[in-house]
């Protein structure tokens, strides 16, 4: 997709999990807001979604360089075969609404231009599904005010959701190939906002390949500013929410905030090292959203690793060698990038470069394990 | 998608339309071929696909820089749910056999990441649809050898398949949530080739979006010459062939090869100003491949539009202005870039830029329209 050069006086759309209006509020101007969001008060953390990449450094990019599309143009044609009354089955999308209609089910199979290298699903693909599936839920609930996942009373009140923070764990990348069964579900989070929680397993084995959780909040598209949540929109969503967590996350790990100090500093955006990624794979990535960014902001990534989280099993191997495979020995693979030894966990931070104040656009905590 | 830093001794694959194994043959050596397609001898027209993108910048950059993934790792994973039986239906897929056999077709949905600002699918999308209904053709057919198109037949002969020629024309963008219906099928094109075509529909208005036309040729994949189509290949293949085209092609129109006196000479493959691109849509584009290239190739984008190509009706509208929407005025969109002369049809070149002689990648023809 091209990069849209944007004019002002129009809405945008991120095109991948949240809505972002950073146009429409004149180009640069900026607010934080506070807002109680999980029973705690805390400042802004706004941000606009985008795809994530594979790598964490092209994550960050992404990130920072939303692809936007308008969504109030005045000649916007009218879109297709979308539910607006709330049904059970979407037999072209092969999803139905399941236990008693808090559950949507889509199934998928990966295709041959959504898998990396290695023929499995990219970061990319995953996350992109997980926003495909959120989407279509909303539309099967018939709640869809504007196609980007507001119901009818939020766009009332002039509010979008923004996400605050999304928590993926890759257990197993599916294959391409792969018959995928998503699951989402939606619960409370706090008094202004909504969890959302995902599961994608395999069709047949019923293995699970990814958990995600996120949380989202309501934001004035025209203020820029974190909203409570209407009594309107609650009435709406919340005969949908269920308690039931996709990942079990016991205390909420706090991520640091990196400096200039930190061991990677890059505006370029390639934090992690090519040798390191040819051997490892993300398993984990949580990020927090605390600004939001727009098209032609210059942003840069930094990234700190945990020096201390190379994994024993890993030096173990290293060391004495018995993982070792043969197509390692004999030049398929880089036999120094396979016995170096990598920290596995990364703490990064995507800021603007403008100005002498580098604000924070999200902060990120990354885990990863060697590829199989 | 990560681009992959290659190691020797590995096959690759680019993720898109076409196999390559550039880093197989030894990084930079090359081999030009002579080979009869199409009835007449002509100098080897080889490419490493990949996805292209909305712009043709980007589609030429791409093009240049495909992402490539090991094919022959040892430790490859098996895929699962691909048939290798020939079989008539794939209800994951939405896919069946029709016409006796011969005719694929396939029910996609547009997803809410699969399309542009506009919310109409990208080029990248439609190409990626192309590739994924051709692959899922020949997995249905019980010919896959590899998982890339090549028959058990090609493989004994070490045999890949290389695109020379892609004319895709795009009638209408279909929008985010559309049901489409798309067919593929194949039929023979000279003496050692094979043609694929391709009718993107809406499924249920029966309208066509997209329909395109491909040939392919046979390229040995250690020695990096084509090849004609052996005897047991041809048996393999042509029970297949059907004698209908998507496009119908008067003559050929022959792309002419661009020098540096072109108007447009760019590096950073940037050659169609933006201010283009946000008032005008592809509406064709024919691409000739002439060369492989590889991930780390340095490549140059160059471009003609040829001057006298401003469609007539849209001088008058230019002059007149009937045509300019309440929105163009009043600054939704740029009006200079509205009311400027654009011409609607370019030529393009994609070179190496490694040493004095500019070895050419691929030629392509481009047709733009006014977006409505």
């Amino acid at each position: 997709m091209a990069n849209t050069t944007l004019s002002s006086g129009t809405t945008y759309h991120s095109r991948v999990l949240i809505r972002c209006s950073s146009s429409e509020r004149g180009g640069q101007q900026r607010s934080n807001a506070a807002v109680r969001v999980n029973g705690a008060a805390h400042r802004a953390t706004l941000q606009v979604g985008a795809a994530l990449e594979t790598s964490i450094n092209e994550t960050l990019a992404e990130l920072s360089a939303p692809l936007l599309a308008p969504a109030t143009d005045g000649r916007e044609r009218s879109r297709q075969n979308i539910p607006t009354e709330k049904q059970a089955e979407d037999p072209f999308r092969q999803a139905q609404i399941v236990e008693g209609g808090v559950r949507y089910q889509q199934t998928v199979v990966v295709r041959s231009y959504e898998v990396g290298p290695d023929r499995t699903a990219t970061l990319e693909t995953i996350l992109n599904l997980l926003q495909e599936t959120a989407l279509n839920h909303v539309w099967m609930s018939g709640l869809l005010g504007d196609g980007f996942g507001a119901t009818h009373g939020m766009i009332k009140s002039n509010l979008i959701w923004v996400v605050s923070r999304m928590h993926v764990q890759v257990d197993h990348y599916p294959l391409w190939g792969d018959v995928l069964e998503i699951d989402t579900w939606v619960g409370s989070s706090g008094k202004n906002g909504m969890r959302r929680d995902w599961l994608i397993r395999g069709r047949g084995s019923g293995n699970i390949y990814v958990r995600a959780t996120s949380t989202w909040v309501m934001m004035n598209k025209n203020t820029r500013r974190l909203s409570k949540m209407p009594e309107e929109v609650r009435g709406e969503i919340s005969p949908w929410f269920i308690d039931r967590h996709a990942i079990h996350e016991e205390a909420t790990e706090k991520i640091i905030k990196l400096d200039s100090n930190a061991k990677h500093v890059d505006s370029d955006l390639k934090t992690i090292p090519d040798q390191f990624l040819q051997h490892h794979q993300l398993s984990s990535i949580i990020l927090e959203y605390r600004k939001e960014c727009g098209s032609s902001d210059v942003v840069q990534s930094i990234c700190q690793p945990d020096e201390d989280s190379v994994s024993p099993s890993e030096n173990v191997s290293m060391v004495r060698g018995p993982s070792l495979l043969p197509e390692v020995i004999n030049g398929h693979h880089s036999l120094a990038g396979a016995l170096q030894q990598w920290p596995t966990k990364y703490t990064h931070l995507l800021q603007l470069k403008a100005g002498d104040v580098h604000e924070e656009i999200v902060r990120g905590r990354t885990t990863w394990k060697k590829k199989l």
